[in-house]
């Protein structure tokens, strides 16, 4: 690694600028308004994406338009790239031989843990560092502290690359492995959509008795912040892995279940959100665990194949 | 009305001391918490259940024990009543006749809109006022500002009551119609339940790879929180009809979720929890809102049967 640092470094030092130049490549959506964003922090960035046209805003705005994957990667010390998925981002790295070594590749692509650890090891094969990052945001957050983006992989990287990436929102480093932002990234979806699925179905009951959802929201929205306050008390029972409890076993909620999804069927609301839920509190006292806290659930939705 | 009320009022008026007798019907775990905490606030409590024996714990903090449901109702111009379901619920107050007449009847049982309106018009045949109670806490909550409890029905019970019913937590009255506390106590669970699924299936991904569910809490509350605080603008696109995004359409959701599901797959965790999400969503492009927001999946999950 030394070595091939020496490759970029040898001449100048990049990173011993206020704004280092950045690359970024894939200028979808979110490639744009990463790149975007760099430009407005005062950064040198260079932008290249597979298919032409979609770099034209982006000069205007006064980006550099690589005309090939390795003019962009050589152009700057870090090298964000956000593409449709790791596929494609062996497909672009492929092509580039020894001009990644020593450079920083910041992998800002949707994947998998185990995808993430397999590219670092690519990269670090080339002799390279590799950073992998989970953006927590829509496009058009990028750029406030709004905007969430967890990071893993090299520490080194994230110290040196840090003043650059806080330009895009809240820099959060996980760890060293590099499979823990894309870990992360998706447990934090899904309890995202659960949250939103949940007020799906909640809103539908509200709006199928003519009342507004915004009245609704007024007490939905402390009432879910109130909730979510309680989950480390979940979380603890999990880690510890006593799930007992005297306040609200799962067979007092499979009780409560059945009226719940009757009130359901009167108010004309399909429970296709909620019966799953039902359906794993039953699984959990058929298993014996009627007198556990809802807790123990999160020991039973593992694939059964897998176990 | 009036001449009802004269019958527990002409000799004295009931209300008119700091704490007013109150009666508890139904001494389950909920019950005995609501007698409790009444008795903590220095309110004359009388109590009754169906089956004896539950009572005596309550007979040592100080309560009055009736032996029959009419000395319970006749005992106090406000009765609480917490029992099993509504049918249980008229079951006893068939067995009161005239005694009813002039009493504030707080029904603090789960039920549905439909069940609290059909009683909330037997109740006023009797010469009674009605207000219906949605308990959104544990037991162990009641009595603390935690507790959330809803009301709705006669708003004039809720003023008069409102010193002894701020005793048992935050009371919030909702309307008149006395289906909203159901309504609204219904929807605010699916809330619940929704962000609990979610978190559940984060937290199995997290727990597959060996991670603390407690350090992912750590980041996964305050996430949730923030992804709470989005919901007001999806609640304003379902009051208006008008689901455009250019954030985060069903398509991007979509296309995200095929990578999302592969990944729990390779985590080797179930997605039951997430499929049914996932099906709404593609349904929703399936019927032409693929350009449309998260909050066109509301409009979705009617039941087909009953539109």
């Amino acid at each position: 690694m030394k070595e091939n640092e020496q490759s970029v470094s040898n001449s100048w030092n990049p990173w011993n600028v206020i704004h280092p130049p950045v690359s970024v490549i894939g200028l979808g959506m979110m490639g744009s308004a990463l790149a975007q964003t760099f430009l407005k922090e005062g950064h040198q960035t260079t932008v290249w994406n597979r298919t032409a046209g979609k770099a034209d805003a982006l000069r205007k705005q006064g980006a550099k338009v690589a005309s090939t994957v390795n003019e962009a990667i050589a152009a700057s010390p870090m090298v964000a790239i956000c593409v449709l998925d790791y596929g494609t981002v062996h497909e672009i790295l492929e092509e580039s031989g020894e001009i990644l070594a020593g450079r920083a590749i910041v992998n800002l692509t949707n994947g998998t843990p185990a995808q993430a650890r397999r590219t670092a090891a690519w990269v670090a094969g080339r002799g390279a560092e590799y950073l992998d990052g989970g953006i927590m945001a829509v496009p058009q957050m990028i750029g406030t502290t709004g905007a969430l983006v967890l990071y893993s992989g090299s520490e080194k990287v994230f110290q040196t690359c840090q003043p650059t990436l806080k330009g895009l929102g809240t820099a959060n480093f996980l760890g060293e492995d590099p499979g823990l932002a894309p870990l992360y990234d998706l447990a934090l979806l899904s309890a995202m959509y659960g949250m939103f699925g949940g007020f799906f179905h909640a809103t539908a009951m509200i709006r199928s008795e003519q009342i507004k959802a915004g009245a609704f929201t007024e007490l939905a929205v402390p009432w879910l912040q109130t909730m979510a306050a309680s989950l480390p008390r979940m979380a603890q029972a999990v880690d510890v892995g006593d799930h007992r409890t005297n306040v609200s076993s799962l067979s007092i909620n499979q009780t409560g279940f059945v009226h719940f999804i009757e009130a359901c069927r009167e108010l004309g609301i399909s429970a296709e959100l909620m019966t799953p839920i039902q359906e794993l509190i039953s699984r959990g006292v058929a298993e014996g665990y009627g007198t556990d806290g809802l807790s123990r659930l999160v020991e039973l939705i593992r694939n059964p194949a897998s176990v």
